[in-house]
């Protein structure tokens, strides 16, 4: 029989155009044309909505892939599907992790045999301006995330542990066109600030994939509640927005037992901002079983990554005590840092992809952030 | 015999000039005006030279100290000595520590106690324009030290866990005074850049401690080490410079078997900026002899409070891996950050004295930063 | 018969607790207890909502405020109106202008004469959180704008060249409080970004000003032309909000035949962010009548002082050129500097009131701003 | 006999890989490969050491003109000279100023004629780190500056208005290289900072023009005073550096009386940071010879482009008021903006070439800046 065999590499990058990496693990024959389904990475840059680095990044990726794949460039994204989250503040190293899936011959399936990585894909329907951050949007990305656990060949919600979903956000010419249909939208602030369309394109997807995922129930969705009752969360769900997109795509890890990788994804969620533990229970989670409280090096060297969110906590209080950081104006790359060092802290290394920076979110539990772990199974 | 008895309070501060913490423990007889021997804090601003929030609560804590000890404002600092460092960025909590020591009589010397917190004091010579950052500040430093290890009753240098230390920086007046008397000076730049005359400041300052406490052979030390030789450090040493100043002040912490105090003190380094157990060392190092890697929550009810610096790396690098925070536009405020969760997700808390946000120092060893820790003594 | 006597007072403050100059006004007799009515400055720190140097120079001026009236603290606001908008950047110095008022006896009404600078005061209503940013606000501001008028004695709103408008916020409390007794408030972001609640408070209170002088008929106003209607805007009100107030509190500034003041007011718009023109329309309007498109120097000498807003336009398209300024993440504070180097560019001194940096605003046309002037009349 | 005709094109950019415009020029004939000689522009980003907008603009022109030239990437920077200047804050349009050089027949020398825009380039000897910032770079770059005079045909140095330098600054690999020769550099500092080695090199750049034009004599020329001496300066020099060069690069503009083209440059010096009748000097310098101290619009068509530069001054008081920007953490990008408020409200565009943003400098007189216009003959 057929089984998923997934594969992820993790490069660092030299510049936002730095495709060597890539073109080493090629040459090595590790990824390869058909193989390649998604390039995962953090771009070095301000973060902010024109941040030159990251879209520098996107388009020399983009020129990599169409070269790599021998496709037009406008056709990479069919194929692979790009992940590129800008700033890298304090520790954390711009990479791009590589992110392979073939299918190999399996003799048969193994009883009792641990489960393993598996990924899948899928594209939702065209969201118009008007859904965006709302219900329509909401519906539209449960249902690309049931599409894209069926294309991992995944059942069980409890299988799945990451689910990275690119939204369209708002734009003034989307604005434009909603309103000249007699339609309104969920915000005119085109920024990440609290109310912002960005905030609020990314935390309908999140809440789609609790839908999805039964984190939520649908009769307690509702427009209102996206951006209100932060008791609705998904602790899977990393999502992201931007302006030029007009569908969804859905990218969901799991763990099955039909897979022959071997690789094992686990997630757990932080409860505060300073929850060291939190990410450690997620290294555990994806089966790095380490004694005495703190994974030793022979543990991490089994890490292959960590995803990791750093949302803001929406409450000026951390464990009883005031932080400043929801007055900062820098908060939004500072949120940022301070979730690459706790998890830089607990992996010991800064090659992790983390980000955030907004102020609360349907992405993770209030105050806590989702950390999903890949690690190598122990052969 | 008469034995030293030293306290620590830790306050949080609702705003820059909030002095009801330290109202409530003179109320409740905890500081009484012949105690209080120093007041080191965070307070909430930008961090930087102008800091208003750092100006105001400097303001209000000496206005408040004066009505309390009932001296002229003036007085005040030759009576308690003032440590304020301005900038909590991320998930460091506004706070003032309260210091007080008193005499004790006690029956006698007990064999084989524990070591207890003592505190030592003293003022340096005045340091002229040209001696900042040079050997003549780091002379007068090291025999101030020697004078407040002498008040604290402190004789081996390993007894010394912690110095804070205030000098003179350089302005354009003191620039243009020296240099109407042919005199010249470490820099022109008075920003706290690589180059700039307040970092040459503190870093001669830490040099002091570091000769004072047979850290750096004198032999070694010479105005162009300054800066420029980094395996020369203290791992004490946490200094501060102001261009109002004239004279240094010195502020010794360490254990003695003749104190009577109810806490003990203990220092250790962290090997890079992402080095949690550093932190835990500084703990282990005061007393709390936690097991299986982790401290737990009884454990950390004894931690009084942690100083830390958080001086950002010389090198691009961290284990192996590169970071941006070199270019960062805000790599001082994002730094101070960095360290300030580091400590909270070892401590559990963010009322953690964190300073720094500077590249490089001889405060501690080339990338690693110094963590003392005050802990309550088991009864 | 009676006339007022308004005049003005530029003193430059070294810090933001600098209270020198007032001092020495006091001290020159020229402002009395009975006759100062406002202090209107810029203060020098970050300009954001927690800028502690605007915080600390409110608490310093009150208490020299307190003490010149011989009151206390908490009853200065029934006497003397401050408004101190927070942020210097660029060529902004930071100063406070103290306006007086006294009542003279004047021979006659002269025929024929030149109107000159009157002042008047009104506190608005309470105005309940979900009030903010809607009609209620707008229609408390305008009924204390008539009544500030009458204060003036200014009946013809031609007449009217400045209002400056405080009025209360939201708050996290205040929010609280208005969904607990089941009401909604204008929005949950408490930033002063475009859907801040900071500046749906103000641009209600512009509106306020704007429908009191007719310059927008009420018919025109409703809840949702709130941040909406750019075509609706005062060209004389410059409104600030902040959480702690819960009346709105109105200045009034206009020319009157009655008047025995040494000193006229005038205003106009800019009609784009780099129109120099507007500004020395302003001054024009305020009587320096200069040959040449150019006022010299001893034109310039009878200027007391000059208000403007420096708004950031809500379009990227400056005179059919795209700027960037709209995705600056400094926008804020840059696009206050700007509209200070505009200002100081013509009136060739840094002592403007220059107050703005939030994108879009009833204050003004769109893409435009308000500059008011007071010019010392011709002897 | 033959003369130069030098155009020059200001292209707007979309984006910073935006090579539509030049593409356009290139399409109607206005550019060809082998007249263009020049491409001068204002990149989109954060102006810093590391700002992507403007490493990705140059990779993208790099790439287009080697396209266009028919030659290797490599080989472009012999054909034309690229001088992108990062950061576009506040009313700075992100543009493209292509400059053409062809040699066309003139019937013959006319007597009396107008003279007209000129333009030349060199290289100079490669620049050794130790040379950095010294008078070895001052020297070359004098030596640089006479053959680009001769190269545009320029002799007597009051034709000249505008020169544009590129210097090699230090990296941590040249400074190494150096000292492991035994040679000291100028700085350690890699920022731009008031000790940093960039300004240094950008400031002995200026002074190699200041000594090539006779603008400061040799004899008063020394490694010290390069950024102490701020009595010796350029009036035309506005100079950049760049760590991976190794030579500098010298482009001059100038008026003859042998130049066919329909060009004139001028230029002037501000007296200080608000003096914007400095910018109108410059543009009468140019030609523009208006009325009544104000350009009209007619005047404004006739402008091509104007060249500015905004340095900080070292002082922190305009016109006897003080100014915070010298504290200000966001000074560089602010200062910038601001020289471009102050060249766009006389202009009345905002496609204006404006760098700067350092504190002080010899490239203009202290606390004044730089700026060259150039205008369209009247026909």
């Amino acid at each position: 029989m057929k089984a998923q065999r997934v594969e992820m590499f993790v490069c660092p990058s030299a510049t936002p155009a730095d495709t060597s990496g890539l073109q080493k693990l090629a040459d090595a024959g590790k990824i390869k044309p058909d193989t390649l389904v998604a390039l995962v990475g953090k771009t070095e840059g301000t973060g902010a909505h024109d941040d030159w680095g990251r879209i520098w990044a996107d388009a020399a990726l983009r020129e990599w892939t169409a070269k790599f794949l021998d496709v037009s460039k406008d056709e990479v994204a069919k194929h692979v599907i790009f992940v590129l989250s800008g700033g890298c503040p304090g520790v954390i190293t711009p990479h791009i992790a590589a992110i392979t899936r073939e299918w190999v011959e399996v003799a048969d399936r193994r009883q009792g045999d641990e489960k393993r990585l598996v990924v899948g894909r899928a594209g939702s329907d065209a969201i118009s301006p008007e859904e965006v951050g709302r219900m329509g949007m909401i519906r539209k990305v449960a249902t690309a995330t049931h599409e894209a656990m069926k294309d991992a060949a995944l059942s069980d919600p409890k299988d799945v542990h990451l689910v990275m979903v690119k939204v369209p956000g708002l734009t003034t010419a989307s604005i434009k066109d909603a309103e000249s249909r007699g339609k309104t939208v969920v915000s005119h602030d085109l920024t990440f600030g609290p109310e912002g369309a960005g905030v609020y394109a990314n935390d309908a997807a999140a809440l789609g994939v609790a839908m999805a995922l039964g984190e939520v129930p649908e009769s307690k969705l509702a427009d209102d509640v996206v951006r209100r009752n932060w008791d609705l969360y998904s602790e899977v769900a990393m999502t992201s927005s931007g302006g030029e997109k007009r569908h969804g795509e859905v990218v969901v890890f799991g763990n099955s037992a039909g897979s022959a990788s071997p690789l094992r994804i686990g997630h757990s969620v932080t409860r505060d901002f300073i929850d060291a533990e939190g990410v450690r229970n997620a290294l555990r989670a994806a089966g790095l079983q380490f004694k005495d409280g703190l994974p030793d090096e022979k543990d991490l060297d089994r890490l292959v990554h960590v995803f990791a969110k750093s949302v803001i906590p929406g409450s000026d209080q951390v464990r009883g005590h005031r932080i400043t950081l929801l007055d900062d104006v820098h908060a939004y790359e500072i949120g940022k840092a301070l979730g690459g060092m706790l998890v830089a802290s607990v992996t010991g290394r800064t090659t992790n992809y983390v980000s955030g920076g907004e102020r609360n979110s349907h992405q993770g539990p209030p105050g806590g952030n989702i950390v999903a772990a890949v690690v190598r199974a122990e052969s």
